[in-house]
């Protein structure tokens, strides 16, 4: 099946905002055999909305729009669509329930305006957004079929998330496709590519595709077949020989995250992680307790920017600063175990480092970062060198530190088994 | 005048890659007082680039198409723009010294497709690559202009800035444009166009355009001139509209974001901030240590996650966790105060909340985040319910907590002056 995607915005064609939707949308349409032919970002007229939306049927059976579902005047994309698909408004009531439930439960007032969110194309499935008020819409028609979304990111991925339309995706599959993402650690893509060189040739039922993200690589495997049963047999095969030959670097399977496998091991040895962080900046404890459920083993940690929030909070001697500086060895080992031991938690990690654009200099330049970790066991710490801008460093940073914490906890637990 | 922009390439339309090229070309082109009305990406296919061409064409006087000019196969760009602009492909002897003398320097061999580079729609004006092998071209017909670009991020930017194309911009110049943003916080997009709403029409010359992003709303004039004084003469005049009607929700005018409004009212009063996090985990102390230089006024902060922890660090009594519970008006005035006392700054911030998706009760559902303020003036907590997922109810409160302590810190400043 073939699909095109419409962006409906001003601010999308002027370029003020990245159209990240469309790729997103492309990217969750694979797996169900679904193919984008065509991406198109047009302004909110209905007239232009009005073609973008024809020629996307022309080109394919689903045509997905994102934006243009607000309250206010430049809002019309359900206009022009019902108008393509020669379907009247009509109003929907739960839409009207769900959203007086909303403006109530945020203590908001509703006006007039909010209403017209509430109207489709007669006959189209409504489907509740769980991140916004503009609810979205499947019309099937002779013409083909519109799936109206919103514009945010954040309530474009919550309703391709939801039920409805998972169930409407998988009634669309023709053959059974498997993906399977395999995380790697510590290596680089390139590097990945070389060991992996036998197998990255493309095949059209096989295919890998590595992609790096700040640190760590993905690999992504789709396999297809006739049966479900004989796409896994590909891909177990396959996952076979990346444990053998390149084992030791995988960290996942699947989309976890390198914070959600810390919390998973953590969870299974019933450790609790505490964290001291400098030049990360509150990133590391940010990053924990995005995932519902962190509290059971992220007790908390510090934000020790200042030198005497360092002593002050975790303990580090004032000789060891004056001697060796709060970028050293030194400092992050005694950052470390003093988040362990004052904080009171089984693992302390810590992060001090020079994470630019100023403040480097020949003996300690930008990018320089020491991550330390402190069990009951030991307490160590290990230099590194990123290089990359400041946001990079410190994302470098903490990903790294999570994943030294990966290991102290997988190596405790083995210790208390 | 009006542009349309083409991507070309099935990495693109298929989400493989985030179409960069496009915002970014637009936005060179706004200042030349060329507007992007149409944005499209199709697959490499010859009938698809054509039509696509012919809709550019149909739209805008200026088309322009990023990728499908390297060397291989299914780089069939410049036969498909040639067909539709109805001119026969030339070869370009000066690309051909030029690609020749580039594999010269590179030490690789030249092979017979890497010529195709140099072929050309009859007439046009072709603009060397400084950063890749094909060059770019531009080609005007009575039916208009398709000025043609490689794919890759870096030779785009590298050519708009070429003398050849920067000229050729130049040319096209027929009004001087201004583009202004102002932010707003604490104002929903709808209630601020209602304001506004005698402002909204859509002037040719002046026009506004709100856009809603996470819990704050950015409004962009754009005004046209004869010359520059018109347009600026246009802008201030609305300007003084805006502060006198929603004055009070302006933030910021320009591209600065709230933590780094903040940053400079803490830098221009001479105080420091510390943090207590914990809903937000940290995300405070990382949305303020991505600012390079934000050591000066931020010194640190705490997350404590558990209970323990706020008591520990930031002096939360038992008695107001025992009475009122961790999210509670009380607990956030302490955890603001301690962590102002204990770690030792002018303005402590405190967020405490319970951030889903578990956690909820009916008394105190998802969403509900007590936010603190403690200076040495005055201590205290606002009650906020955010609706949304995890990510937003998080994000909404560091804003938030961000947005207070912007205005505890100038009245903090207006009290020492």
């Amino acid at each position: 099946m073939k699909c095109a995607i419409i962006a409906v915005g001003t601010e999308v064609v002027s370029g003020d905002i990245v159209n990240t939707n469309a790729p997103y949308i492309a990217n969750v349409l694979k797996p169900y055999g679904i193919r984008t032919v065509l991406q198109m970002a047009v302004e909110d007229t209905e007239k232009d909305i009005i073609k973008a939306v024809k020629r996307g049927l022309k080109k394919a059976e689903l045509v997905i729009t994102t934006g243009g579902l607000g309250p206010t005047y430049d809002d019309i994309t359900k206009k022009a669509v019902a108008r393509v698909l020669e379907r009247e408004l009509v109003r929907d009531e739960y839409s009207v329930e769900m959203l007086n439930l909303y403006f109530r439960r945020a203590e908001k007032k509703m006006t007039e305006s909010n209403l017209s969110q509430c109207y489709f194309p007669k006959g189209s499935r409504v489907i509740q957004n769980p991140n916004g008020t503009a609810p979205a819409s499947i019309t099937h028609t002779k013409k083909g079929t519109v799936m109206m979304l919103p514009g945010p990111p954040v309530e474009v991925s919550a309703l391709l998330k939801t039920e409805d339309i998972q169930n409407y995706l998988e009634s669309l599959k023709t053959e059974e496709i498997m993906e399977t993402t395999i995380k790697f650690f510590g290596i680089g893509e390139s590097h990945l590519e070389e060991l992996l060189s036998d197998y990255m040739k493309k095949e059209d039922n096989l295919i890998l595709a590595p992609y790096a993200k700040t640190g760590e690589v993905q690999l992504k495997i789709t396999a297809k077949g006739k049966t479900h049963e004989q796409a896994k047999e590909l891909t177990d095969s396959l996952k076979e020989k990346l444990y053998e030959i390149v084992g030791e670097y995988i960290y996942a399977e699947g989309n976890q995250s390198l914070e959600e496998v810390l919390l998973a091991s953590l969870l299974e040895n019933r450790q609790t992680l505490v964290t001291a962080e400098s030049c990360t900046g509150g990133l590391i404890g940010e990053m924990m307790t995005a995932i519902p459920g962190s509290s059971e083993v992220y007790a908390g940690g510090v934000v020790t920017y200042s030198n005497q929030l360092k002593m002050r909070l975790v303990s580090v001697s004032e000789e060891t600063l004056a001697e060796y500086g709060a970028v050293s060895k030194g400092t992050a080992c005694e950052m470390a175990e003093g988040a362990r031991k004052n904080l009171g938690g089984d693992i302390g990690i810590s992060v001090t480092g020079i994470a630019g654009p100023g403040g480097g200099t020949d003996e300690k330049p930008v990018g320089l970062v020491y991550i330390g970790v402190s069990t009951r066991e030991k307490t160590d710490a290990y230099r590194f060198h990123f290089v990359g801008n400041r946001e990079k460093v410190r994302t470098l940073s903490a990903k790294n530190a999570l994943h030294l914490a990966l290991q102290a906890s997988k190596q405790l637990g083995k210790i208390e088994k």
